[in-house]
């Protein structure tokens, strides 16, 4: 027997089954709209989901409402709205990895004189959550927010090899080959991800962007679980000049990432 | 008489009337998230919306299951995701005026040498879209997705002289006194939008911020709709040496926004 208040919050329940529904397709539409086409009508929009216009329709509408999308006047194609942009600025405010490795990748960006990018596991990729310029006066492009792959970067070697949920994601993911020189064969990828865990670090050279090389290492909170991961990237001719990674580069990184470490709580043993 | 097809659809309709309302609810958890404590526990949430807890779980697991929130695993406590970071990102990438104005701002900060900011209408506010930092070795702290006030700031006035729908969201906004400087006052603040149509630009003088002055000028695209402002701010030391702003600095903000304006298809006249 059920009280009426239980009674009505089970009815409740129920109603709410069919409303997550629409939450779903609300998340694939945006998901949609962020790939690919960027901008897209109705009925692309309807036919790519599956669903019936009327109802794709009353979706995009409350979307829009709510500003998570937006529709251009003259075409009335649907693109990603500016409360998006707003949100993940909040999401950023109350990140603590990257509040705490705000002051370490600066350091790091000017003793390296190189880019620093801070990266989290998001679904199937490394997400950036930070991101210091190269600190010269060339034009650079935020990144922050971007996604990377996880077979090929160094950020994203890291996370595979310390984060188990990261690696049941990188063995299932297609490991598309960038360059001649990405690893996308099974085996091969674990063996670097035992590399990896026996030296502490993971490398990036020429895998994901020609002329581009990288090196990253892991970040652990307070209770010894990877967080996060730093990495410093640049051109494969500053960085690797004798072919090889530079050592004192190396060991930057994994000072930063041990300071932000600790500032996470983790142990120094 | 309505055939088979038309029938569904219209049922379809009326269950969707019920989705949206899940997504409104959804929309205003995001909201809840994004504004003041940042972390909530699920009864919060529920009687902050005024829903029964068992409807508020529905939403935030979906939420959750779709990367758009994420509970602290020790505390419980729901806080924004990373996907709403990612959708941000996306959303730049496809923001017209942004990148027609990348070029024309990085140009801009380095002739003033000091930051500059790239503002659209957003719900009651300005939304920072682009942001390029002051070309020194100062640690700054990136503004994208940021909101400023409208009544306040160079880049608000700016919208609200302009732009029909800033100027009624910001008679209807408390204008709250940030300094000593704000201009409350209805009809005050009336006078200085006229001013601003009539000289072209408007300025914020430790209206926002003490000590920090700004200076900003229209966008407009092919239609000459007004679609955003560029600011130039920084120490007020600096940018009024002598109680007014560089006259130097007014012409080079508003020769940045008649440059972007013509990338975007206005005419010279």
């Amino acid at each position: 027997m059920f009280s009426i208040v239980e009674q009505r919050e089970r009815e409740k329940g129920r109603a709410m089954a069919k409303n997550i529904q629409s939450l779903e397709r609300a998340a694939a539409m945006l998901r949609l709209l962020a790939g690919g086409e960027r901008r897209l009508g109705l009925s692309d929009i309807a036919s790519s989901l599956g669903l019936a216009k009327g109802t794709a329709h009353g979706i995009l509408r409350t979307l829009q409402a709510e500003g998570f999308v937006e529709q251009e006047p003259a075409s009335g194609r649907y693109q990603l709205g500016a409360e998006l942009l707003r949100l993940g600025n909040s999401y950023l405010d109350v990140h603590e990895l990257r509040a705490r490795a705000l002051v370490w990748t600066d350091d790091l960006a000017r003793s390296s004189g190189e880019s620093v990018h801070l990266g989290v596991l998001h679904q199937q990729g490394v997400l950036i959550v930070h991101h210091v310029f190269r600190p010269d006066d060339s034009r650079q492009v935020l990144e922050v927010g971007a996604m990377q792959p996880l077979h090929s970067t160094a950020l994203g070697k890291v996370l595979s090899a310390y984060d188990p949920v990261a690696h049941s994601e990188v063995v299932e993911v297609e490991r598309e080959a960038f360059t001649p020189r990405t690893t996308t064969v099974l085996t091969d990828f674990e063996s670097l991800l035992d590399m990896t865990r026996a030296r502490g670090w993971a490398a990036d050279v020429e895998e994901t962007w020609e002329g581009v090389a990288s090196v990253a290492a892991p970040i652990h909170d307070r209770r010894r679980m990877p967080v996060g991961a730093v990495a410093v990237t640049g051109a494969v001719e500053r960085l690797c000049p004798s072919g090889e990674l530079r050592p004192e580069l190396v060991a930057a990184v994994r000072d930063c990432a041990r300071a932000v470490s600790r500032d996470l709580g983790a142990g120094r043993f």
